[in-house]
């Protein structure tokens, strides 16, 4: 049965934490959480243009003179479940992502902000869009490992290259590789910022365009957040000028690292550190 | 050059009607209005449950006893531009769509309530959230008239069949078929009612996940509106159960005539009937 | 119910014109001939390397030296129907194609030949196998002429602007313009060559790797052939050029006129030219 | 670099082991082999009317009256691999498959015979119906095991729970769940049948229809054939009837055991057991 969020003042009983809200309650693009991920990952550290970063940021979230332009683009292909064995119904709940990390300050406090997300799902675009991700749709394939031994097998083993790309409408907005060289011992020293985002909901009533009803700069909330198996390579990374497109905007002047690794956690809730409204 | 809107506030100026807002302001899934739609149309008359309809109903909205359950199921081909030529870019901007109308009631005034609709493409998912359509993602096929003589043209004549269908994740929710047999004179008498929708962003703090920041009931205004080149003949219409959604509470009972026709309109506004918060 | 072709030998009989083969005959990838087809169509005429049309032309096909490397780029809306009202079923027979041809000469006569061809529907896989086109997977996009007057609409009228692309697996192989011009009055002086293939089926038994069972060179029949609504304007092509592809060996050095026209056949036989194996 | 396949007899050299055929070679459907596999999948025992699998059958090819309609459906997310480093472009060759394969007898020996196949990449189709594999396009899913542990991990591990489905043109074919018991010791002993399909390439030319040029029953040959990680237990499997759909003829009356497994294998060769034409 479906966890319900009951709506105050809904004579017929509206089921649903997101839209669309019906009585049964089987079909919204979200239940209430907590919501359950795992995910196998490759992240690609990069260096771009600071003031590229710096024209990104919302208001209150000031460059990191220190990171000097770092970045990470991450690939993800990730399993969702809520409280309904979500995990057994694949093709709803499993899917892939991309998005730009970039290194940043808000209160002396340094964190990485999240300018660009692309996901294959439409749940995944309205969670995403509930905790401030702003993800449109895109088209996202990374090597994965199996664990038949074979040519075509990807293991995690030092020699094991990887590959990750990210299209929209059509268009290839970035493109990866990784060799694989070394198991990290400690992963929890390479990812340990924390990840803001700006939630934002547009107004359409005319007059009010510039009174969006939600714009905040929100903090992610992970609970049980584990890291494992993680390797580090050499990695190259592309992000060719696309036409509709500005993540661009965040090539990479120079690519550092690259990293396979599996990553899970939990969310049920999530931080307000500005309301710009 | 993108038609922006500044942000008040943003230190960076930060441009875009809906997320990702970028300096640049090329890649928003959604620009500032004005939004211009053309689409051709296959719009199926049909009966349900009047309990099922009934228990759909958002606050202040109530059934339409004199309608005794009647729906209207439709689908759409879309093409969309704003203001920067977006009708040469359909990689980005042409799309398709399914949804229902139910006939309702709020204070005396017979409406349209949207209570499901599916589309494939995310900049309509994002305007559709901004006006209050609670859309999924889908995928929707329906028959074309085209010029050159065929077997294959399905021409707006007498005995022209059509057929048209709405999945969504792999699963058929609806399917329709439709013979031409009159051409309609006066199309403004079949589709006359306004719509009204219940535009819903969901909150994640915890402890407040029952106070959405916005939960309103809305009404779509449409500026020059046109029905063109309007057919009417038999239809079929089915739409069976499917686990994982919830449409299927409003199948027909009884199936009236389907219409084939040509729409547009302009969207600049939305009007506020209610705000639930 | 299903055409079918009865096949010889079977003792259970099993039916269809393509794999999969049952005894119910519902299912083949293609049905029996014949094949009714209507479209709607941008060709854009350009001029490419002359040295890298001839590097693509099968044995016994010339290059065409007075056609100074012409070529036509089209993209195409199709619908397809067979004996079974193919055409009520969009989602399995509705589908969109792109491809180059290029002028060429087979014993003096001139005729376009087909070297890349792309298509987003597997019955249309199967169909141009069978006569020759050397058909991949894409995702193809035309702005279409909607009835209902609007910004959106893109009417076949003097100054309405068109796009079209093709892309593969998330990389963008083709994207062109029209503005449209002037109405073609005889539109048969335009597109009057024969389109010539290469049918070709490949063998997998070892060291026959280079005895292909089926290697021929073809021509394209098609019945009924109208062209309708025929405009021409300025155009633009341009074919970026994607690892992992080769057509961006045909990419423009000019451009010449883009057309936007509706385009009808029916497709019953096929003839076989040369017989390479 | 290409690994090429000389056409003999082309001036122009052009290269590849199926359409098409280019002088650089970068682009057909399939190179040449070796092609490398490696896959996870799910494989669910169960009985059907054995009337629909005799009906099936192609000459030469006989009931297994000691099976009693055995059959098994799989769901397979692949990664391939040729001789250059495909696995690192997933976006052009992992791909994801689902068929069933019938217990039948050749000759006295027991086989297994695949009459349906789904696949969702071309390069896929391509390389199966040159094998005989009577591939269509299809949308595959199947819950994944992720390392990193969390509710939505699905580790390989008793009580984790999968589930599997395959869909075409937006129908539902066949949904399976199924939850893990017991780690199989010895996985050679569930799965050693060989396969065996029928390779099939139509004739367009009229009068020709009934005279395909490849009509053959072949046998999978597969070297370093590797079973993993293999684990069997409670299973479901649903099959509904859809129009333009034959599988379901081969619905379960009866499900067994189910498997979660890894699998790779090399595909260098084809054998002929029966030329039909």
């Amino acid at each position: 049965m479906q966890a319900v969020v009951l709506l105050p003042g809904a004579v017929p009983m509206l089921h649903g934490f997101a839209v669309p809200l019906t009585p049964q309650g089987n079909c919204p693009l979200v239940s209430a959480p907590p919501w359950h991920y795992s995910s196998d990952c490759m992240a690609i550290e990069y260096w771009t243009d600071p003031a590229a970063i710096a024209a990104l940021l919302p208001p209150g979230v000031t460059p990191d003179e220190d990171a000097r332009g770092r970045a990470f683009f991450w690939f993800l292909d990730w399993q969702f479940t809520g409280s309904n064995d979500e995990l057994t119904d694949p093709a709803r709940y499993q899917y892939r992502e991309a998005f730009v990390l970039v290194e940043a300050i808000i209160e002396r406090t340094p964190i990485n902000y999240c300018p660009f997300i692309f996901v294959d799902n439409d749940a995944a675009i309205a969670r995403g869009w509930t905790q401030g991700f702003p993800k449109k749709y895109g088209s996202m394939y990374q090597t994965r490992s199996f664990s038949a031994p074979s040519a075509a097998a990807a293991p995690l083993a030092t020699g094991s290259r990887f590959g990750a790309s990210v299209s929209a409408h059509g268009e290839r907005l970035a493109t990866a590789r990784l060799q694989l060289e070394d198991k990290i011992a400690n992963p929890a020293t390479i990812f340990n910022r924390p990840t803001v985002m700006r939630r934002y909901f547009p107004q359409l009533a005319a007059a009010q365009h510039l009174k969006p009803p939600v714009d905040e700069l929100t903090l992610s909330l992970t609970d049980d957040l584990k890291i494992v198996d993680q390797w580090a390579g050499a990695a190259q990374l592309t992000m060719p000028p696309v036409q509709g497109e500005d993540m661009h905007s965040l090539a990479p002047l120079r690519v550092g690292l690259g990293y396979r690794l599996g990553m899970s956690y939990t969310v049920t809730d999530l931080r307000v550190l500005k309301n710009y409204v």
